[in-house]
């Protein structure tokens, strides 16, 4: 525990009510008497404790890093500085795309904990979607959330030097880079000891990533830009449990590994999770529950969280452009030049997205962290089944992702492996 | 001028021995009475004053920074953080490539003065080159230099936290780095004051290259990439001016522009300024004074540095591996992967040393800062045939980047302007 950290206590639903009455501000959002306040400790994340707290006048949420993985335990510390990456990220965010983060009311960086607005009724977008639900802002919210946080923190809207300040402000969260750098980018493709899978009905498919060289090869130039690439501020787990989502609103939660990245990381987490549930929904229809429907809707919105993605970045270039990079004194009177500039910028944003979605979805089939989407299919060959379709799917778009031309492409590839492969 | 440079002065020939005398270091290896040493300013470059110091027992050089450009005057200020990151890089390389580069005696940061190893008796390598002297130990010494330096800070060898704490020691050069950007990646491609050109002969060329969108567009990826891709530490602005020769011996100086970046920067740097001197050749030659072998000589070099950097970067690779990118879990049992693997990274290398070979041969012709290579060609229509045939070069390196195959194209492409570009 560092010097920073030095007072740091856990808190649990006993003890929370005697801290939260030394902050004015959350009491008064609370009302009444902290006898009179409830506590619910849901965090069922794989990080931290996270406290819902109801008074008579209104709710808050809590969330405390713990000094290790809660999902490993102790003997795999992690440390409590993510909570002050959570915090900057946070604020950031909320500056570029005002509405879609919840609001902070209190940050304790000695006790790595932040007090932010509730969300209700929100819940989570993977819990959601495996219950064949629509949402008709999810695409609109999260693409705004997407193009606006990298727009505004990259080389198109800042100087060279003001961009190295946001870069060196994140640049010590290695902890948390870390571990996407070995579960997602690593770990998938040798025999590591944390790696799950279903078996025996995958054993073959997992021997067979693990020797496909271009497989491996493929994953390695993605490790190398994950790691080195400092295109934009990324949130950096933007899967479909980081999503909050009711009627009419979505909200971005939990950046604790917030750092400067390669923009196409966290598009492709999302396009990950899509893909992964349009496969996993397979396994929950039955009879008069299809679901067929509804993933010819969850591909549309792979469709449409691209383009969304891609107009917004356009226009944002277009009209509020004043970065370093494509300066103005070459670009600002020729939109010609301007045009071409974007389109090549974009498809190279595009090749980098697919290798990423491909690698968040292998390492959600083989790796340590499963998404519930399949783990909540009970039968394990009916399981497997959606789960092959998504590992070959993810190995094409990793492996052809410089060739893939079009997002059409790539939805009509998951079809055709729906259709084809059993 | 900030806190740490409170106690800066500038000194001259006559005060720096009252300087000089309280190091004892310093006294020791010079010998004699400081009234003995004789000290002479060579400051030829832009930036900065350059004292040689010669006692009876030995010599020291002596740069200090100056708060503002030298080249231009008062009126461009500069930071004096400059020496503290030459120090950091000169300490950094001779870890790497012991013998390369000058040794460090003294460094006072508050002065932004450095007291380094006297090079003697090495000359500038471009003077050489302009005098046609061959230096048979040069692409060897180069190539290791590079290839070691670039190794050693880069993924391949450090775990991604340790490549971070490098990232952060040099992020705060951000004033140096300012002047590549703009001098190198955008003032030659519109009408900036500072360019300088021959003028009236390459008024069509200067036109033309302004109003080339592809060409627009390729300077900007590549200005991107060197804004954001921290893919090692890289010297910053090795040209020939920073490579001081003599017979059997090369060093690698003045590295103040140094920082994380994409290793293709160096490289394009010495290919660029071989390629320059290839071109100014047929200024320099007269009736006696054939240049055609020593412009062979000059193109063997440019192929054999691709060639040594390559080798160099998979034996480094092969045999020193033990970074975070392409980890050993992956690759270490898998030869032949590996093998793929460095292949698709050279590639990519190679392509991007390209595009900033084309970038900074544009902007020694077009922009600030031009060659003596080219500039002592007296008669203006002499050197604007070198310099067109430059240009044309420069402009196919940079957007034919990523489809140029082999180093042999451009040495082709280098001989074929000369035969047909007046």
């Amino acid at each position: 525990m560092t010097a920073q950290h030095r007072d740091y206590k856990t808190y649990n639903e006993a003890t929370l009510p005697g801290y939260l009455v030394g902050l004015p501000a959350v009491v008064q959002r609370l009302g009444g008497e902290p006898g009179h306040w409830r506590i619910r400790e849901v965090g069922d994340g794989n990080l931290n404790l996270v406290f819902l707290v109801h008074g008579p006048a209104g709710g808050v949420a809590v969330k405390q890093a713990l000094p290790y993985v809660r999902l490993v335990g102790e003997s795999w510390p992690l440390p409590l500085s993510r909570i002050h990456y959570e915090y900057l990220a946070l604020t950031e965010q909320a500056r570029h795309v005002p509405g879609r983060v919840p609001e902070v009311y209190h940050h304790d960086e000695s006790l790595a904990l932040l007090v932010m607005e509730l969300l209700e009724p929100h819940i989570i977008l993977r819990r959601g979607m495996i219950q064949a639900i629509r949402y008709p802002c999810l695409v609109g919210h999260i693409s705004e959330f997407l193009a606006r946080t990298w727009f505004f923190t990259s080389d198109l809207f800042l100087g060279a030097a003001d961009k190295k300040a946001g870069i060196a402000r994140f640049i010590g969260n290695t902890a948390m880079a870390r571990i996407s750098e070995d579960l997602i980018f690593t770990e998938p493709y040798y025999p590591a000891p944390n790696n799950r899978w279903t078996s025996p009905q995958l054993d073959d498919e997992t021997r067979r990533v693990r020797g496909d060289r271009e497989l491996k090869i493929a994953v390695s130039e993605l490790k190398l830009a994950f790691m080195g690439n400092a295109q934009a501020l990324i949130h950096g787990d933007l899967h479909t449990g980081s999503i909050m989502v009711c009627d009419g609103d979505t909200r971005v939660i939990d950046p604790e590994f917030a750092g400067y990245g390669p923009m196409g990381f966290d598009l492709g987490a999302v396009l990950a999770n899509l893909l992964l549930n349009y496969f996993s929904q397979d396994g929950h229809a039955g009879p008069g529950d299809s679901r067929e429907d509804y993933q010819e809707w969850v591909l549309a919105q792979v469709v449409a969280v691209w383009q969304g993605v891609a107009w917004r970045l356009r226009r944002l270039w277009n009209e509020q452009h004043r970065g370093d990079a494509y300066p103005a004194a070459l670009f600002g009177d020729d939109p010609l030049a301007r045009e071409a500039a974007q389109t090549r910028f974009l498809a190279a944003l595009f090749a980098d997205a697919l290798g990423f979605t491909g690698a968040k979805m292998i390492r959600r089939l083989l790796g340590l962290a499963h998404n519930i989407d399949l783990e909540w299919i009970e039968d394990p060959d009916r399981r497997a089944s959606c789960e092959r379709r998504g590992l070959r799917l993810g190995r094409e778009l990793m492996v052809q992702r410089q060739r893939l031309g079009s997002i059409h492409e790539v939805a009509a590839a998951a079809r055709e492996l729906r259709r084809r492969v059993g």
